[in-house]
């Protein structure tokens, strides 16, 4: 199949930064693109060739917008999977699968997968809904503290929460979820394997996701992981593993905790490009983005070695700003060795809204993270209006 | 002046794979663009804001295009220089200056410019036609063999011949030019210059530029240099020269000789990124392309060090072959570590057109030589039809 500069088409669900920066590749390569995304405003509007407003939950827009492309990828995993699952059965090559999406789309079955699988794992019981979770509570059935997840439509935190008492309960959507044991881990890892139609496979490096103290919040992206080569080997072949056996195509994020005994267990996949791969664009010799291409086009993939040491910070709106956005001191930041900013392209910010990140290389790992932190410290995404 | 995400408009003259390139760090930068291009066609149509088809030749279009934006650059010399003069007359920021383009367009005055400010160069005398040439020659005021250079619109080799014997100038142009005494040299070497309004001025590595053995065509493009610090260092040092005597904003290559005995002359230059940079977006710290938004919206410069040794093969049309571009074995040498096509997105190909380049990135720079070598060996651009 001749992909470059040809009639090919390639289908893009979701039209968002991870969208805008696979689009990067796929203008390098001269491919055809197709995206359909609900916002006029999505980011990946320009630099595609053909771009879709419309509903990605809606069967007959994901459908009908699949007829028109012959390869189909998603950049965010809440679209219509009946939709591909025809579109599939009907022969359109549909990577990451349809079948693999709905074992990952919903954390129960997730985690079951797991087992199945004798893959490490924290222990977790299902609930239909909330109510069954008090009651097993009550029957103490069910030790606190444990971590509530939504089994569904959670993402970045959100749909999780630390539950050490019962009214923390308050407030949760009484819907379908899981309780999971606490374990506690010394770090949070993450391994991206790409994988082609052809089972070529390929990890990138182990990457660290460091936390800030109080907040328990992710402030940087750490690649190599500051961590024993055992540990790193160990979290690679479970990587591997778990993409193997979710037979998946495509970049699979594998979300890991290194526990206190140096045991290292699988907490989440995301079937995509991932935050936690941004770092590549500039650290790898081959971006997440290009290997997703690759992988899905089944492609050779591309090296997924470092040149550099990477330290990737997520630029985040300011709490107490909502407007059009500014970058205060992004000049500044331009003007320290290996700094790259990424701004997504979102005109309007909002307290927590994800409006782009910064890249730090540099040969020396400590100095990066260095240099992340005074970054971190630096650039604040701000607005022309305060919020009342 | 904020650039990110806002109001802000940057203009481009000219839509081509150079302007193209740079479209990829206007995006990531979130960075509004119009681009002004002749074509339908045009590698930038998409990727960048606003499309305008014209003529960058016309006055009026040049001009009429200049007031849409706050500042305007190129991407080709090929553009009206009395409508950029006029509007930098009227206060736009236009980078390079006209000022600067004006002295470097005809290289009869670019020349006459290294000698009024003792820039190291080959000797050589201008003449208004061809016809003069030939007076002087028969006059035996002017020595055989000689290069002969038009002094405008030349490109790509086009426009400069080397003149054995008289009869080696039949069928060339009557027009303007100059005839340049011919130097045994080495190599060919180029540094990139990029300089800000405020004066930050950082140079990228030297480049070499490898011939093939017969035909006089630059091969392969290697950074850094394979060459005596002394003599890097000596180019650097005259690159930096030739960009403050310009005054340039912006990227500036400096083509340059290294004699036989390792003296370093001024071969021409180019106000603009570059095919001796395109390395850069793998090799380098900062890309040449973003380093020319930043020069040009006066930012601070990045830095220009490499990760790795980098090697650029370019993609022309097979001798032979006219039509619907097919890139012979690009899947290969997709397989192999480190190696990257950027096709420019022509969807017709023809005998010797510029389709793209390939960029081989590697720890060991003979190992990227090698590689270099089997990529050239290997990948054809060619097209469903053969020529007859």
């Amino acid at each position: 199949m001749n992909y470059f500069s040809s009639d090919f088409k390639l289908g893009i669900l979701g039209g968002g930064q991870l969208g805008k920066m696979l689009l990067y590749d796929t203008r390098k390569f001269d491919i055809q693109t197709y995206v359909l995304d609900p916002s006029d405003e999505a980011p990946c509007k320009i630099a595609c060739d053909h771009f879709f407003k419309g509903d990605l939950m809606n069967f007959e827009t994901v459908y009908n917008f699949g007829k028109l492309v012959d390869v189909l990828t998603f950049e965010i995993e809440l679209v219509n999977l009946e939709a591909l699952a025809k579109l599939e059965d009907e022969g359109l090559k549909v990577y990451p699968s349809p079948k693999t999406l709905k074992l990952i789309q919903n954390k129960g079955i997730q985690k079951d997968f797991y087992i199945q699988h004798s893959i490490p794992t924290a222990n977790y019981k299902r609930f239909p809904n909330l109510k069954s979770v008090v009651v097993d509570i009550l029957d103490s059935k069910l030790k606190l503290p444990f971590v509530w997840k939504c089994t569904e439509f959670g993402y970045d935190g959100n749909g999780v929460k630390v539950i050490r008492q019962i009214s923390d309960l308050d407030n949760l959507a009484n819907v379908e979820c899981i309780a999971e044991e606490m374990i506690p881990f010394k770090n949070e890892l993450a391994v991206i394997v790409c994988r082609n139609p052809s089972g070529d496979i390929k990890t990138y490096p182990v990457v660290e996701m460091e936390f800030h103290p109080e907040a328990n919040q992710v402030e940087y992206v750490i690649c190599p992981a500051r961590i024993d080569d055992k540990v790193s080997e160990k979290a690679r072949a479970i990587a591997l593993t778990v993409s193997e056996k979710f037979n998946h195509v495509g970049l699979l994020a594998v979300e890991m905790f290194q526990t206190e005994d140096d045991e290292v267990i699988v907490n989440e996949v995301a079937p995509r490009p991932h935050n936690s791969g941004h770092y590549s664009i500039e650290a790898s010799y081959t971006s997440q983005f290009e290997n997703h291409l690759r992988a899905i086009l089944d492609l050779p993939l591309g090296k997924t070695d470092s040149k550099v040491a990477g330290i990737m910070v997520n630029l985040v709106g300011e709490e107490g700003f909502s407007g059009n956005v500014i970058y205060e001191n992004i000049e500044k930041i331009l003007g320290w060795d290996g700094v790259t900013p990424h701004i997504y392209g979102k005109k309007q910010t909002r307290p927590f809204r994800k409006m782009g990140h910064v890249t730090i290389i540099n040969e020396n790992i400590s100095e990066a993270r260095r240099i992340a932190e005074d970054v971190k410290n630096t650039i604040r995404v701000i607005s022309d209006k305060l919020n009342n």
